[in-house]
């Protein structure tokens, strides 16, 4: 009833985060808030690392999507929870080092890396390179030769899979500007080139067909299609690849309807098929890397609202203004995304009728929710808007000049400030006048 | 040609913005960049309030809107060129205090300003409220009588005037988030309120009725039916409202099939039914305000990138992958927003097929221009985005943990940094670990 099994309603009818009152969360740190349930991404981080162990006799390595959520914070706790890390900029794979993370169990992945951000990973000791291009194939191979080392490489291929998703966030189909085509012999081709340079080394493949995935088939068919590749390039390269990448992709719930299948029942899936795949092609089993994130820590976050304004439209529709929005949470503007809410300190009671609650912004489009069930409401309430822990900080931005959230992390009875809040100085600090 | 007067290309075939070679600018500031033409900017400043000073024989106070583009450098170029400002938030208005922004031009707007936020305009001298809401009221009015004054204000309504742009920036009919409706009532009743509250004071009314118009009518249309509120307030309530804000919203050209009217018959339109109207109602010409922000700095801004890949995918499209994307310019990704681009190298060459101008997100839907013409391109080409002055750098997040952008100035002859590029260091200042 309330999305998740780590909230719940105390005596005083306020939400609960973990062993937190979310309205005391709320005055303690102000609004807008970022809650973290730091056991809740813990306890996802374990979930997904034993269900692959327990359905896979091979190796495998869950790697975190740091864009999910990149702070300090975040990458040391998947560090602690044994994970590896991708990261897609120098900025994320900064944070990870400056965490401590384990660079040798980061994959470092992007559609365009500037040649700083190739000699930042290189000599930061990520492990491995997942690349997108010729150009940038060769500038690794060149910037390698130039630390004298030879640097461990998998390459992004787009194995042609379809899938049912939005539209942004579907990338595995030949329509797309990341990495190189299986089904035109585009894949094949950057593999022969990388067999001849002297500095780039091919460890294994990585695909990603998308994301919020609901359905097991189309990474079905991608392990098909990659182990296919992997037998292709034993045989006519004589290259042998010992890591398989899927990527990340699986999707979570966001609402009531959202019903994505368990994630045993995904892992037991792919792995099957890999593993009759690479039996009937004579491969041995590969190391098997997943990239999730969103499923990691979208619902271990929870945004806190003071509620400002609300305002009925007879025969409209009723407009609940919070303190924030699009500027730390623009995925409904973006892709109509559907998080669920509730009024914090009145969290037990029966949602009515539908609202529309609107975000702070000087702009039409700023809302976080439309048409949402929710409690009888009114000015100075809490709002919790829920499963926000991925893809809302990580795109906040500062529009209108908001200042961007504080965040803070769950563990036990402690609540601890991982992120501070942006002060309205901090946000003319990089003026020049 | 080039889009906009303020643009041509040299001897050498690059971009020149103004007196600058745009090449020269990448390498001497370095890519991602953000370029304002101050010059540009100045010059629009002057046609707009030569224009409206040219239109209306009564007063006449051009607002610029901070949202567009809010830097502690573009706040004094507009208070130098004897604008006013709107601000949206108590982030803008601690900009224009810090740049030494003569506050009492200042309104103050936003469908749910915080009590601090309130408590912040009204000691930094701010002259205007445009109050949204009777909750806001209520606190204006307390946080007044708290400081013993009385504070100016005008209402935020909404004309019912329906206008063709995009879903998203359409704020003047019924439905909106923003202000009280003219049609029901509420705008009447609202007003009365605050005619029996001590310590405000009604000095004029407000509407914005969206975003990018390319039609006069609509705003003639609001005339009407503002000056028709103004009669209305005088005979019922006794009230005289000496100011009329119209808001923003006149549209400017983003891709060559964009015909706004010129700027004079739109100020020319609204202002012949302005003094028909009030002089059919028996009214005194009011102080007439407009609130542009993106017809001052949106053809002033340029954004220039370094290629890193061209990816043709036969018989699909050709991904031109820049070193930025929806992080520095969520517009496209946001609004499908058409921003033209040029080859800032190979400037004056005729352009080619149609490419896919591609951010180096991680994100599918991070693309900057689709089936857009561009010169022949390669890696290490300069690209340049026009008319990105608004809403790009407001917008910028650290998606990627991406660093946002410098951005230069430029005058006459001087290329002047007015915002710093962020740093790694800076992505984590925020973090505590």
């Amino acid at each position: 009833m309330l999305y998740a099994e780590n909230l719940s309603v105390n005596q005083s009818n306020h939400l609960t985060i973990g062993r937190h009152d979310a309205v005391a969360l709320a005055r303690r740190f102000g609004t807008p808030l970022y809650v973290l349930d730091e056991d809740r991404m813990r306890l996802n981080c374990r979930r997904y690392r034993q269900t692959l162990a327990g359905a896979y006799p091979g190796e495998g390595l869950v790697l975190y999507a740091s864009k999910a959520l990149c702070t300090l914070h975040t990458a040391r706790v998947a560090a602690e929870e044994g994970l590896g890390a991708d990261a897609v900029s120098g900025g994320e794979i900064y944070t990870l080092l400056k965490a401590g993370f384990p660079m040798e169990k980061v994959f470092f992945h992007g559609n365009n890396k500037t040649p700083e951000e190739i000699a930042l990973a290189m000599d930061s000791g990520v492990g491995y390179f997942v690349v997108d291009n010729r150009e940038e194939l060769r500038r690794i191979n060149d910037l390698a030769g130039q630390r004298g080392r030879i640097q461990p490489i998998l390459f992004r291929v787009k194995p042609g899979v379809d899938c049912h998703t939005h539209e942004y966030i579907k990338t595995g189909q030949i329509d797309s500007k990341f990495g190189v085509a299986l089904e035109t012999g585009e894949a094949l081709e950057i593999h022969r080139e990388a067999a001849s340079l002297p500095h780039v080394r091919v460890e294994g493949v990585h695909c990603h067909i998308g994301s919020q995935i609901f359905e097991t088939e189309p990474f079905c068919e991608a392990v098909r299609r990659m182990t296919g590749l992997m037998a292709q390039l034993k045989s006519e390269l004589g290259m042998d690849t010992r890591i398989l990448n899927l990527g990340g992709g699986f999707g979570i719930p966001y609402e009531p309807g959202d019903d994505p299948p368990p994630l045993a029942h995904y892992l037991r899936s792919v792995t099957s098929v890999l593993r009759q795949e690479t039996e009937r092609l004579g491969l041995p089993l590969p190391q098997l890397c997943f990239e999730p994130g969103r499923a990691l820590v979208g619902d271990a976050g929870v945004t806190l609202y003071t509620v400002g304004s609300v305002k009925t439209i007879p025969g409209v529709r009723t407009y609940v203004a919070v303190d924030g929005g699009m500027a730390d949470n623009p995925r409904y503007i973006l892709y109509g995304a559907k998080h669920p809410a509730l009024v914090a300190n009145r969290a037990g009671d029966a949602p009515e009728g539908p609202v529309t609650i609107a975000g702070k912004c000087c702009e039409s489009g700023d809302l976080i929710a439309e048409h949402t069930p929710l409690q009888a409401v009114y000015p100075g309430d809490i709002l919790a808007v829920l499963v926000t822990g991925a893809y809302n900080y990580s795109m906040a931005s500062n529009y209108n000049r908001l200042p961007r959230p504080a965040m803070v992390a769950l563990q036990g009875e402690e609540a601890r400030l991982i992120v501070r809040r942006e002060t309205y100085e901090d946000l003319i600090s990089h003026d020049v006048l």
